[in-house]
């Protein structure tokens, strides 16, 4: 293990814009999709800014999940932090598929580098 | 405007342990980073894990602010994602700051890039 964590930066273009206009939606979908991916949910929180988007968290015992839509836009911005075992494809599928995305992006980042760490062991020990 | 928000990853390890350790300064140290750049903060939630690390998310009007400790490496994984007008250079060293952070490392990603959105002209008219 050469880092401690894994992060997912989705950009999902040209969604159901209905769909991102909806918090009940939009969590729903988002704690879906952290159970499909094996994750244990700890707590959410979802908030409908007005008149339109929504920003959300779900915070799993292996990290979180974070979004924010933009329906004028048909675009959601999505995180999937991860430091467990976890099927984050299936998550992935699942999110573009149920928001309807037709355009997406992805870019993956591993977090906390092992090397830069000093004396792991040391810390572990005390 | 080129892009929707703006996302900052930042990697601050040799922090001090016993903070990290601490739902309560966590906490407190988030969402202080959140008022001093500006930010409207809509809700919070922070977990503490058995035995060690803090997981948790700071909801502001202009996205959120998230933090995940391994104190055993003295290692927090924070992103601050924004799309309004925030002074991200004052919550950076505030957070570097509080959590005593010797060595750090920051990426900025841009999200939402406004070019691969099919006609939001059309969109916001909609």
């Amino acid at each position: 293990m050469e880092f401690l964590g894994k992060h997912v930066i989705l950009e999902l273009y040209e969604c159901e814009a209905s769909l991102l206009s909806d918090p009940n939606s939009v969590s729903e979908i988002m704690q879906k999709a952290a159970t499909i991916m094996g994750a244990t949910v700890v707590e959410s929180a979802f908030h409908h800014f007005s008149p339109l988007g929504v920003s959300g968290v779900v915070i799993i015992m292996e990290s979180h999940l974070t979004i924010h839509t933009w329906p004028e836009y048909s675009y959601a911005a999505i995180d999937i932090f991860t430091c467990g075992d976890i099927q984050m494809d299936k998550g992935i599928d699942f999110l573009k598929e149920k928001l309807r995305s037709k355009k997406s992006e992805i870019k993956v980042l591993n977090r906390g580098r092992l090397s830069s760490i000093s004396n792991p062991l040391k810390s572990i020990k005390n």
